[in-house]
């Protein structure tokens, strides 16, 4: 069973990442209190109680493909249509296009409830979001008239196609053709990999965004082009018309997401598919990075929801299993596992890294929305740089916390975490693909310390660090002896993420690029650790006006994460300043046999 | 594929382990170097040939339950036959009982070899292996006439029966019964789940050791006695009789080793299952623990097959799969992943683990070859301490390490490592087990902390560390600028251990047991990191005769694990000393809903 955490959500939202920020815009002027506790209330019980049933019978039924066509499991596609009605597929598109026009963090919050529920079934509305997001952006008037609306509706779904077989993390190497043919539209051919929901039965037409090359395109990236490419062809009245000629050609057997089809999509195979231009021809990259950087942050997200799922799980386990005396404890028979100090840990280190995930999501969020009303170059520039620089951190490190929050999920279990009726294996059967796809998570740390620390040469990061330190003193300024150590620790892991960043700016500045990729992966997780703890601070610092108990649980959730969790920034300071020239020095090609 | 690591197994043992200790000995004469050769040779090759392509077709075949009996998967039982065959099943056994009498570092090294090949093949005999030695020490001559010899055959199979619903860590619940009858033999009454081979096709015996109580048994676990019930009764000629009153009621279906049938096992339905007492009533527990302590090192054993298995698949993949260009690569074309940095710190990681993983194993294979060669007391005592110190380090490091490698590996395959047929999965998936069962790694942490720490009032412990100093001096002194920071950092880690070896002490002397169960987990993980990386040091330092290449390679290996994972013994060591107050402070059951 889930049950959605809404105070702890609005909570996250209000007092932790700056919601408020947004209310008080003109563009956000109806977003009242009540309003976005409503959102919250409906959003939270349609995950629980329409979404949440279907995750496990979905990751028993699969997504099988017969005759060409691919079916979902068993209620998906009721879901879907109550989910749709319920108007929340378009919660954050152009009221222009029939959307409600909400900020990102109100969808954010959603989303991650409806994770929660399942991520299955959540991932597939995520891609028809991206498919608005590009279009709203630099689809022509003509497109936007025939399709936009119902994609925001959710009458249809729209696809992701970048992947080819031998184009993953590098679409430099796409090979997808399109020709360009005299009525103005061209016909795309080739095969794209790992489409997510390629197909399926949810809704009558299916909107798929194609990267693919024209003959006289430029080489390497700069000769992509995005189309978009309708499984049926749509009149002038908006009626489905031909269907054009892509074929879903396999669904594969992952290790989880079982409700989520993974589609082999062949176009073109009958004479061409018929696609239309988005933007301008061989700047499909940045049309596809539209839809890619909020995409980013919405498989954080998942992280965030598979983690929320897990702790709730294996809380529920612990309470209510029974085994062995826990210390201090006397009499006749045993303790609830909660009780004894090493589950403690375990639970603690779930919730902690689920509400760290929580607010690094939200953070991101917010720096989104926040650059889209800001009313002068300076916050744009700012709040633009901002959400670039979070975004890779919210993608990765909450994949990576779903990940380790769902693996001690089933060691909470025991031996029954192993039983997959139990339901614990499958959430990190499920949450291990969101720290490889939409660019895995080395390539989030390499985007992170190649593209974002250079950011005003240096200044935006070195902002942002001052930023947390101003959290490390309010805590110690506020004397509260229940946060323990957290202010030492919380100082220590900034002053190592600054010696981290020196590190890596210098190696840049200097053209020692391998230095600085060699050490990508540990700086995005001292940076994520540090930037958590902080969030987890500022949590427990606001809660001051709220009940005690409350206020307790949080600043114990802060203290517990900066003595344990956040340790490991001392280690990764010094594998980052000290590993580079052994890692570099390994040479797999010439290993001995 | 699997290709045995016949050269890297037979280097550890004999240069980092002391194999060489247990061949001056009088009992090991035999053992010279052309006989470890040769039986390392052939146990690769029946590794490699015979079993490891039998581990796919497992894990999607299972072993169905069908008319009371569980069969397994195709190619399985011509494979343990031709296993048996060549004596694979006696290797440490007694050879008084048909045994060859070999040290356990030749039949951990050849275990771990069959594990990289198929875990769920692997773990079988490992339980007969423990049912031969809970008989050699504590069975009746009589018991042992009727079955020793054809369980040491690996004629029949054998099985440990402990846990019931109720009591899985927690032996004191236990409540399967059994009762007395005038011709000496005992009625077993009661159910026991995730029994490992509890019934399959492989043997047309199965001889299972159950823990059970007799009617005026003292309560908690001195009033457990072990039994042996055979499945088929044995007359005195050796022949089969009669069906004893044990069926299998269910077969479980988990997330991993789908080819190891996991048993609800059901005595006494009709009637009472005739079983005969091993060694005393209500002493079962300390038979079992003989049990038990091998077969926990032969879990760490499976961490470590897997592991070395996930890091081939992986490393062959990133050798193949080309994308992008490497920094400083010039020209056209993609270059091989494994040219990247950030995977090349994958690579090595795994690398490194899987050693770590190897050396520790064998380590304690030797302390417990040691203890039986040891010819005066105070030999006795400390081998049988250094076993009993390194037992609970070498199950649980291990398998958290199989975990992280095999998760490691996915995450180099990207999104193939999600598509099952690509093989990457199933090592996670089969990995997952080994954290939780023959006590989980918590369990372990604990034992290691509470019990292991105070041998010899502290002293023990003490030596140990300052063992590792020798080879952190070692290293210091041989002035190799190869190593890098490895001293520093090898002596700084052993500085960590020390502190934390001297709060979980202090802790216990002033009955702080809390403040002891908060930070085990860590202090178990400080302490293995720290001997794995001397452990890898000690393999570079002693390959000095080698290959240069070897030689550079070893070096290498030691210095990046030293610089890396090794770092996290800062954050481990501030954790245990800082975070256990509030750890206990975190009351589950009275969070705010």
């Amino acid at each position: 069973m889930y049950r959605a955490p809404v105070d702890e959500i609005a909570f996250t939202l209000k007092h932790v990442c700056g919601l408020s920020d947004l209310q008080k815009s003109a563009r956000h002027a109806e977003l009242g209190d009540d309003l976005v506790d409503a959102i919250l209330t409906e959003a939270g019980r349609f995950a629980a109680e329409e979404i949440a049933p279907l995750n496990a019978v979905a990751d028993k039924h699969g997504t099988p493909l017969a005759d060409g066509k691919v079916s979902t499991p068993p209620g998906w596609r009721e879901a879907y249509h109550a989910w749709i009605e319920g108007g929340w597929n378009s919660l954050t598109a152009d009221p222009e296009s029939g959307g409600q026009g909400l900020p990102v963090m109100m969808s954010a919050a959603a989303l991650e409830m409806w994770n929660s529920g399942s991520m299955a079934f959540a991932i597939g509305p995520t891609l028809t979001i991206g498919a608005i997001e590009a279009m709203e952006k630099h689809a022509s008037e003509e497109l936007k008239a025939k399709y936009l609306e119902k994609l925001v509706s959710g009458e249809w779904m729209g696809t992701m196609n970048l992947t080819e077989p031998q184009a993953g993390s590098d679409l430099n190497a796409l090979k997808a053709k399109a020709e360009r043919r005299d009525d103005g539209t061209y016909r795309i051919f080739g095969q794209k990999i790992f489409i997510t929901y390629g197909d399926h039965d949810l809704t009558d037409n299916i909107v798929h965004m194609v990267l693919a090359r024209l003959p006289d395109a430029p080489a390497g990236t700069k000769g992509i082009s995005l189309f978009l490419v309708p499984k049926f062809l749509v009149n002038d009245d908006g009626s489905l018309g031909e269907r054009n000629d892509v074929k879903v050609a396999g669904v594969e057997h992952k290790m989880g997401i079982h409700g989520s089809p993974t589609c082999t999509m062949v176009y073109g195979d009958e004479g061409g598919a018929i696609g239309w231009l988005v933007g301008e021809e061989n700047r499909g990259l940045a049309c596809m990075f539209t839809m890619m950087n909020n995409a980013r942050l919405a498989v954080g997200i998942q992280g965030l929801g598979v983690a929320e799922r897990a702790y709730q799980h294996a809380l529920a386990y612990a309470l209510e299993r029974k085994q062995g005396r826990a210390p201090g404890e006397t009499g006749e028979g045993m303790s609830p596992i909660a009780r004894h100090p090493d589950i403690k840990r375990m639970l603690l280190g779930m919730k902690a890294r689920t509400q760290v995930a929580r607010a690094i999501c939200y953070a991101c969020a917010h720096a989104i929305d926040m650059s889209k009303i800001a009313e002068d170059d300076a916050g744009k520039t700012f709040w633009n740089e901002r959400a670039s620089l979070l975004t890779p951190i919210a993608k990765a490190l909450p994949t990576d916390f779903g990940v380790e929050v769902a693996s001690l999920g089933i060691q909470i279990h025991g031996g029954m975490g192993f039983i997959e009726e139990t339901g614990a294996a499958q959430h990190l059967r499920d949450a291990r693909i969101a720290p490889i796809y939409e660019g895995t998570n080395g390539i989030q740390s390499i985007d992170l310390v190649m593209r974002k620390l250079p950011l005003s040469g240096g200044e935006h990061i070195k902002g942002f660090i001052a930023e947390l330190q101003t959290v490390a003193d309010e805590v110690a300024a506020s004397n509260r002896p229940e946060f323990g150590a957290a202010a030492d620790r919380l100082s220590a892991s900034i002053r190592d993420l600054e010696d981290a960043t020196s590190f890596m700016l210098s190696a840049q500045a200097d053209g020692r690029v391998g230095d600085a990729l060699a050490g990508a992966t540990p700086y995005l997780r001292l940076a994520g650790l540090t930037l958590g703890g902080a969030l987890l601070a500022k949590g427990a610092l606001a809660s001051t006006g709220e009940p005690a108990q409350r206020l307790s649980e949080r600043t114990l959730l802060a203290r517990s994460f900066c003595e344990t969790t956040m340790g490991e920034t001392a280690g990764l300071k010094s594998d980052i300043l000290l590993s580079a020239e052994a890692i570099q020095a390994f040479d797999a090609e010439a290993l001995a046999s």
